[in-house]
């Protein structure tokens, strides 16, 4: 190490890496690339051996792990199994930084910030938005909920792991919440897609020559977002661009592309029931994205 | 109208339109903008009037309408009443070239394309993947299927509707096999991003603050097509950057999300009978990509 790296380390707040599967071994690398003193611990110690090549520290406990580093980033699989695998150390979090990064529920956020501060550490909870092969690009998303002076104090150094860090608020469990409420088109988009794959291939066709179709598609489905928004936030949805039956009327489709290309589409039949209890609802001419107002269930306690 | 835009007028080629809902009034406009001689029809006439202002010719019939230009494009709600209107003027489209812009399945396409070669009439089964504000602008995708001469002669016409113009092959039921394939993401993407909006909702959250995470979440998919689209043309789904397995222990999400805000979330059903089908079928720890062949539905007259 040169004098001059020895300098700017020193400037770099030093952070601790627990957990480091894809995801935590790629925050780990991007905290030592950008310079600041990393410690990592892992269940299976084996995978800190490639880190400790780069120059991390190698801590021989979880306790000591923690107390390296003024701020402790998590990523292991769920918010249990972090908590099982902090609270032998617990004592050691007091006046630390804890920051999880790993996917799960807003329960289990909120569940692990009550833990955290009863052990009376500070606690953000995060999400990464991306794989982990973007971490540490300037496009990657990166969200954090939690004590806003937390967030200020540390956005430096979490800014390291993504270009695009966001404070969502006060409350912990909000990168969870939002993690979920924008990850719930994934699977249901790519199932659409892989339906429009086989569909292909029952005509010999390459299904390569789709994408740049769906990829226009999905452009297009971005620049409808903002109008969608506005109608529900504003709870008015009677001047469509896209009618409830007009999308009704598009589920016949779904059956003749099934009896076209012999496949299952009863994946489908759910989204006509929400259409057709929209219809019911008196949403028939009215945005697609009254559909919104379907998915709620009725409020215990509400009459009706 | 000056010398200088009857001269450019006289380059271009006739095309008449016929049906002017919201689609084909923005067809006649596009026309119309480009100085082609426009010849238009509907049902309803009132409708062509503002056409008519802007220099459309409103034929008495569909017959004279046919007759007014080589290329006729239809753009009615369905192949079924494009058929009822176009049959008592049959006669009149031998020798034309016949171009239909309606959704519909590829079946329907082509019994259209025998229809118009059964009177004499060239065709071209086409489909428009936008909004009708959309039509004429560079980016704005059509594509077309059918004889590859029909489309080099009239593809400068045709491209005045959008300048991403594609021509996907001989067969005329292109354009709406592929409108299936890439459409049938359109609802299930939407659906879960409403759930997201509600699931905002049930906290007091904007829904406007979802749209720059969900967009950059549409982004993210459209970069990992072209590596599924790889798996699924190989057909070979063991290197995955996300498995079967990952999806199916983020299905507990989906219900910690209903819990969470009060949704029905009975939708996701379907998807995580895939997932579990998928598992039986050996794809577990295989890429997400291989759905696909879990909604292929066994081949009649095939063992198993
Ligand atoms: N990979 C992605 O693309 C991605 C993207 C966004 C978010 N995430 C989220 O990030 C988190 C981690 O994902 P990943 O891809 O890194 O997962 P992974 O490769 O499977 O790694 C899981 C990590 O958790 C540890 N772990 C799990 N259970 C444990 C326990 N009971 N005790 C101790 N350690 C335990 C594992 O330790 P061992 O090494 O000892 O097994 C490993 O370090 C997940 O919540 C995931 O949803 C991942
Ligand atoms: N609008 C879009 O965003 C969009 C986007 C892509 C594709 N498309 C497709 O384009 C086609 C037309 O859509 P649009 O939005 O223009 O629909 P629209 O506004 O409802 O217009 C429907 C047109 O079809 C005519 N028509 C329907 N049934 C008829 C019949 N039996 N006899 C005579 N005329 C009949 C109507 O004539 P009248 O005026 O006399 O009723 C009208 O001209 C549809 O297949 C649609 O799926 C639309």
């Amino acid at each position: 190490m040169t004098e001059q790296d020895r300098t700017t380390e020193q400037d770099r707040t030093p952070v601790t890496v627990v957990g480091l599967g894809s995801m935590g071994r790629a925050l780990a690398e991007a905290f030592l690339a950008a310079g600041h003193p990393t410690t990592v611990w892992n269940r299976t110690p084996a995978k800190a051996a490639p880190l400790v090549a780069k120059g991390a520290e190698h801590a021989p406990t979880v306790g000591a792990a923690i107390a390296a580093s003024p701020l402790v980033i998590t990523c292991l699989t769920t918010y249990e199994s972090t908590i099982e695998v902090l609270e032998p150390a617990a004592e050691a979090l007091r006046g630390r930084t804890l920051t999880t990064l790993n996917s799960g529920s807003p329960a289990g956020a909120r569940q692990m910030a009550e833990w955290a501060r009863g052990h009376g550490a500070r606690y953000l909870g995060g999400a990464v938005k991306n794989v982990p092969s973007a971490v540490g690009a300037p496009d990657t998303l990166l969200y954090y909920g939690g004590d806003g002076d937390v967030f200020e104090e540390f956005a430096p150094t979490l800014r390291v792991l993504g270009g695009d860090t966001v404070y969502l608020g006060a409350d912990p469990d909000l990168a969870a919440l939002y993690e979920m409420a924008v990850g719930g088109t994934l699977l249901p988009a790519l199932v659409g897609f892989f339906q429009g794959a086989a569909a292909l291939q029952a005509r010999g066709l390459p299904v390569a020559s789709m994408v740049r179709f769906s990829t226009k598609w999905f452009e297009m489905i971005n620049s409808t977002l903002p109008v969608f928004t506005d109608e529900i936030d504003r709870g008015e949805y009677g001047d469509p661009a896209s009618s409830v039956n007009l999308f009704l009327a598009g589920a016949a489709h779904d059956a003749a592309l099934g009896a076209e290309a012999h496949l299952d589409v009863t994946w489908h039949e759910p989204f006509h029931d929400l259409l057709r209890r929209a219809v019911e609802a008196g949403h028939g001419d009215h945005s697609v994205s009254a559909l919104t107002e379907v998915l709620k269930l009725p409020q215990p306690g509400r009459a009706g």
